[in-house]
């Protein structure tokens, strides 16, 4: 590993951008397959950054009104049934319990007691809510109603990958009832700001803003916001979105309320929904191929102890130092929590230092005798693979962390920032648009140009033909206009907008 | 409400006890049934609580080194019939998916997909982290291993009362790998602790500590500890407790390490578990026939401001007052966080204020004119029913509310503990015990002696005689040992062990 010319990760980004991925999360012991087929563990490393991303994220929903709550697993087969859209978009990948017991039948244990009506696992609770929210609401001074769930859903996924697409995922979902369309128009906007806000910021990746196109919005809905985001392999990611629901949903579970003149009325909904995706993403933006790097602000933990020394002498000495040191480190606030530390005094040499650079930690800290003679210690950053190690005085480094780790963030954000514009291209014209996203080489098939700003008509038909060719969705409508550059980049009719095109996971 | 003969809540605690417990969680509006057979919809105010008590006992666990991870909520059918115990303990109440798509047929909407295996919903995941575990342990440097998991588990349950027994309920399970018996152990009863110290000091519930009998252990352990609370109809609740599995599950699922001596070796494991079952125990121990009592340590807020005008004139200076007084009081640290403030303006008239007395505020603070005038508030205090309101300088309350909090939290638990040791008692007499539990009105069957510390021969036919015959079970066998006052309470022969006899939820 200490060779210069060989990476701790094989494949390289280069080499194999999809097997890179796997093995980075492996490297860094985020997560890893089930014997459940489609279902995740997520382990320790990976399981602290969601507890960072929950607590983040959930501060930022409180401040705007909203409230946990929650709601049941199960949701019976009849109350999917009331939106039809909604029910077609689910019911390819649902998992259905029938039966609510086991029985010991000849050599093994079968399924026993039949459900008089099957349920289903929720893939998503709109309608379950949408049931309670009929019942809670009654005038319009129950208005509005800003409720928020942290839970498990479950879609039955044929291709899975480990936080990009797994069967059962960790996810939140708001759902709000207003008087209004206007409000709840301004209330999916509001919470698409706060996705934006909280992906950058927190997640250190910068997104693009818009509205979904009809074919891609959630089914059921009026308008589907997103934030999209560029990967290292130039594909997008779609890393939260915001439906805003007119009055489908309030139509199928009959939520209804007494206005200020007495009339009755059908709310207005929303509902909003990001997940353990959101990790997905934050690997592939910001690995390299030396394994994971975090952003500080969500980070497992930022900074680990590496106590040093060759004679037996000095251990007591070097560990008490490193003891004193992590306990200065855990006194420092940052961003509504503490520096947290790690550890690592394991006997195995060279090896040490390579597990905390794949787990992707933002700083490592060496400890040795002629470092405390110096009362300094030797400090790592993992931003920044080529740079050395360099020597800091303690007190300084303690004074001086929190700075340091915000450069870190920033950093990676302003880096991620480059990349995509780097690979984001306004193209015109339709042979310039289907070079872009056609790979140069057959074996690296992810290989193209990355994303395109161009003219689009406003037809499906058009969307889909492109889809077909290239497997090139619209991401979005963005809320930034770019102005509208020619005419439709496949049919050369008049361009209704200008869009941003990718491929996607 | 205003008539000081009657309560806000009917039934009273005497006249129906399981009816008053509903209409406790209705009227403060923690929770409700759902049209999902057996399963809760726990509403704002009392999601706020769980989230409470996940913060509170999360950093108890992290204390003594337990990291959290996420595992599936699927189980394969051929993984919980390794234990042979396990699986006859769960197969009655368990949640099977059998399908994983749906297909429209004729009318509606049927199951289609068939799995070639079913999936249990995780009673618990003894089996399923197992497998994880005979992975991640190679070696004895890999222990020990101390997991947590904070999720969803389903048990089909045919009669449901929120929060006791719904039919899914949230919960954490602690799963811990150890290379010595004598080790896990330790960590059985340093977790059994560490319940005890969360419930009685945050819950405000004093606790009995023991070893669950035989009869009573969790399928496939070795032994079973428990934490056993006294609620106001006298009866026990069982509100954690703590596994410990010998190498059964290690056993059951190849958890093997290499030792130092580089024998191969099964690893010993513990389980442990507290689930959203704790709040209906909290509710039952502390609230009273005007609604609900929280705890100020897991209340979802501490304190309601009130402001009151009568002139219109008056409402722009006391909601500055008001709005003022909130953002000191937020900014008033209490336990690791801050002085949760709710402010209620709504025009209602007296039913304002027991709303927030039927919802258990701590502190309801009103703030009017003449209030203002002398720069004071008028406070009442939740804990205190029959009590006056106080006026007290607005300074005064700013600085001694954490105090004030404080006193409420320490008065609910010796209150508690006040009660359980009237209603327990030493009984070393057949018939003086039959008397006991024995109700002396058909009407009110819940009325009866409560807890009895009597001896009992060790031997099960005992045990399930009485269960038999009084509806009563050893709830445990305490570690606080009590002398062994006589022969075995039912049987007349040497008596083993005194123990704790109850009813039990």
């Amino acid at each position: 590993m200490s060779n210069k010319s060989k990476t701790a990760i094989s494949p390289t980004r280069e080499e194999d951008y999809p097997e890179w991925y796997q093995q980075v999360i492996k490297a860094s012991d985020m997560a890893e397959k089930s014997p459940v087929r489609g279902c995740m563990v997520i382990k320790p490393w990976g399981y602290a950054v969601w507890d960072n991303i929950v607590q983040g994220m959930d501060r930022m929903f409180r401040a705007t009104g909203v409230k946990n709550a929650y709601f049941p697993l199960f949701i019976p087969l009849s109350f999917l049934e009331k939106e039809a859209e909604h029910v077609e978009g689910f019911a390819k990948e649902c998992a259905v319990v029938t039966h609510h017991r086991l029985e010991q039948r000849g050599e093994g244990l079968v399924p026993a007691g039949k459900l008089q009506e099957p349920l289903v696992v929720r893939p998503t609770s709109e309608t379950i809510i949408g049931d309670a929210f009929s019942k809670w609401i009654k005038s319009y001074r129950d208005l509005p109603l800003l409720i928020n769930q942290w839970a498990n859903v479950v879609r039955w996924e044929m291709r899975t990958r480990i936080f990009l697409r797994t069967s059962e995922f960790l996810w939140q979902e708001g759902h709000t009832a207003h008087a209004s369309s206007r409000e709840a128009e301004a209330r999916t906007r509001q919470m698409l700001e706060v996705y934006a806000d909280f992906v950058e910021n927190y997640l250190a990746m910068p997104v693009i803003k818009g509205v979904k196109t009809e074919a891609e919005t959630f089914p059921g809905a009026v308008e589907t916001q997103c934030i999209e985001a560029m990967m290292q392999d130039r594909k997008a990611l779609q890393a939260g979105t915001s439906h805003f629901l007119g009055q489908n949903f309030a139509r199928a579970s009959g939520i209804k309320f007494q206005s200020r003149e007495e009339t009755e009325e059908f709310a207005w909904t929303t509902s909003w929904g990001s997940s353990t995706r959101l990790i997905g993403g934050m690997i592939m933006t910001h690995s390299d191929d030396d394994g994971l790097v975090l952003p500080p602000k969500i980070a497992s933990a930022h900074v680990v102890l590496l106590p040093i020394y060759r004679k037996q002498d000095d251990q007591a000495t070097v560990n008490a130092y490193t003891e004193k040191l992590a306990a200065r480190l855990r006194d420092v606030r940052y961003h509504g929590g503490c520096v947290e530390v790690e550890i690592d005094d394991r006997d195995i040499g060279g090896a040490r230092g390579w597990d905390w650079i794949k787990k992707g930690i933002p700083l490592r800290v060496e400890i040795g005798p002629r470092d405390i003679a110096n009362d300094a210690v030797f400090v790592g950053r993992r931003d920044m693979p080529g740079s050395k190690k360099q020597s800091i005085p303690t007190d300084q480094f303690v004074a001086e962390i929190g700075g340091l780790l915000d450069e870190i963030q920033k950093g990676l954000y302003q880096k991620a920032l480059a990349f995509r514009k780097t690979h984001t291209k306004t193209i015109s014209d339709r042979d310039a648009f289907y070079a872009y996203f056609t790979p140069k080489n057959e074996k690296r098939p992810e290989i193209h140009g990355g994303f395109a700003q161009s003219p689009w008509c406003g037809e499906a038909v058009c969307e889909s033909r492109i889809k077909e060719d290239l497997s090139v969705t619209i991401r979005c409508i963005p809320f930034d206009k770019e102005p509208v550059a020619g005419p439709c980049i496949h049919c050369g009719n008049a361009a209704l907008h200008q869009v941003v095109f990718a491929k996607a996971y």
